[in-house]
């Protein structure tokens, strides 16, 4: 039986990568010097479609690094000498925090449930933070920020950096990149790619900000430091030998999705997430776990199911569905369903009768 | 035609890659939680081919990084609080200490020429350092360290750390674990896989010494600190979603290195750099780079080609043979060969035939 992968990430393969990865290897992109000219092609067209997919702006830089873990640890690295604040709603915004606390930095954090949004307007930051981070779709939880608060945080605080993870949200978030100053996915979820590339995308700010540290002498860490990161993409190579499949293949990944159309897709993935909210809106015992429909995540879903939890996962296996299971300490009641452009309509309905049968 | 990678890494795939790569894409392995226990099977059964092909003793921790350079950083932000004393002897060398260099260490080299060794009995070491860094196969030169030079000077410093960057040497080179602290490789080099992962192999020694930094609230970074790394190794994870193809690739290409026996082919290798260096022993014009016999590396050839370089390397390509050019300032004048396992005898004849051209 073909199985579905609906499961947060790693996830369901884009449905062409088997065949791109078999063209990678019949051209032996994968033996290829990773300072050759037929490499720098590879980089730069895949610069070239992201930019396309996701419209960043040119003067914005898209690095290349081995996770969004590791994204977080670099933008703390390079930016921040002091204090950061961080809007801690879900596990992955807290990995956020906690990575400034582990380098050494004065972080502080507005904190609220996991489910729940922000009230903006009531939180004091008064930390004088060099970065403000934010987690747009905050996979622990299903919560998504609208891009709109973070942008009115962003003319509120025009000195500080504005950095968002979007790694559960990309491609389908429609992003103003030009009101923020950095965003950062990994590329086993939305994209639907095998995991190992995490990609990160600055402004010139955030370079500025490195080199000053810099000059100060503050550390901002060696082969991937933004200086030297920034140096390299301007050949369109990195300082190291990087995951050339990775990068090679998301650049197909957003051809193809290039291809199908960014406004289709995202019309498609509302459209999918909408059956399953309305679905749990009328449910009787399963319910979603986040109640504020305005901050409901698009791409990810979470259900309280409670007791029924194991065994409605159990179902939807033997019919070839694998869904996620709750994070931290909801892994035993919620069940967490991933909504990303290879996840077709008919499916998630398959899904949607496994769950009628709880009544 | 097919080709034939030479490079020194990237290089030619492994021959049952692209089968490995193929059957890991029909098992859903790119689709796995990064938390399930079948990703803990691979991760485990991963570190038990590796310990038994470089004969790793059960008391060393192996970790999954990005890269070779990842581990450099790695290695100086957890084990190093001041003092660090680096052999230099090519580019290589040179990025661990620039490394430590731009994570503001006191890092002291003892440099010698590009295609040199070391007099270690004139080797002073007296900045009482933390970690002692040996780059025992230059890539970039050609130059090979004996190891029974590394651990003579561990057991001169027994309370130093020593760390030995094995990676255009691994898994040819035969190290004895217990006389070192740290070893490290990347696997787009002797295992003939796509790039993109890094192996850290390290004792409780680099453990203990990042626990003791960090509790005198010295950063040894966030995600991929020894300590998150040694936590999560034990339960056979990583703190991130790693390069999961990456870890399931080694484990096979390892079970293939094991069924052919280590010992062959460490002889195989052996057998095809003495046909090498032979011939440009005897020829006329071509000559290796290396003239001390005792550090000439197996794995990697320098081969001087003087103004004859480009000629033969386009002679070469033209019979689908690829090698590559020399490092830094020999980038027009060199040729460096890769002497890896997927790289068969006959191919070496053929490279030296078209070589005997050059009279």
């Amino acid at each position: 039986m073909d199985k579905v992968f609906f499961t947060p990430g790693p996830t369901q393969l884009y449905p062409e990568v088997k065949t791109f990865i078999n063209q990678a290897l019949d051209d032996n992109i994968l033996s290829l010097n990773h300072r050759s000219k037929e490499f720098i092609e590879i980089f730069s067209s895949t610069c070239d479609s992201l930019r396309r997919l996701l419209n960043i702006p040119s003067d914005f830089h898209i690095f290349f690094l081995s996770s969004a873990t590791e994204c977080m640890d670099r933008i703390i690295q390079n930016v921040v000498d002091k204090n950061s604040f961080h809007f801690v709603n879900g596990a992955f915004a807290e990995r956020f925090y906690k990575t400034a606390v582990e380098l050494n930095k004065n972080a502080v954090k507005a904190e609220v449930n996991y489910g729940e949004g922000f009230k903006f307007d009531e939180i004091k930051i008064n930390n004088d933070p060099e970065l403000i981070a934010f987690t747009q779709n905050e996979t622990s939880t299903g919560v998504a920020l609208n891009a709109d608060d973070i942008y009115r945080i962003k003319e509120q605080f025009p000195d500080s950096i504005v950095a968002v993870d979007i790694v559960t949200s990309a491609p389908f978030v429609n992003l103003d990149y030009i009101k923020i100053d950095s965003a950062f996915f990994s590329v086993q979820k939305g994209f639907g790619m095998p995991a190992g590339l995490g990609v990160l995308i600055v402004n010139d700010k955030c370079i500025e900000k490195a080199k000053s540290l810099n000059e100060r002498n503050i550390s901002i860490g060696s082969y991937h430091n933004f200086l030297a990161l920034h140096e390299n993409a301007l050949k369109f190579q990195n300082t190291e030998t990087p995951n050339v499949l990775g990068i090679y293949l998301l650049g197909k990944v957003c051809d193809a999705l290039i291809g199908k159309g960014i406004e289709n897709i995202r019309k498609e993935t509302e459209a999918k997430s909408k059956l399953i909210y309305d679905f749990l809106d009328e449910h009787k015992k399963l319910k979603p776990f986040v109640k504020d429909k305005t901050i409901r995540s698009h791409t990810i879903i979470n259900i309280e199911a409670g007791d029924k939890q194991a065994e409605i996962k159990k179902q939807l296996a033997g019919k070839g569905i694998l869904v996620g299971s709750g994070y931290g300490k909801f892994k035993d009641t919620q069940i967490r369903i991933a909504n990303f452009p290879m996840h077709t309509i008919d499916d998630v309905r398959r899904i949607i009768e496994v769950l009628s049968d709880y009544k």
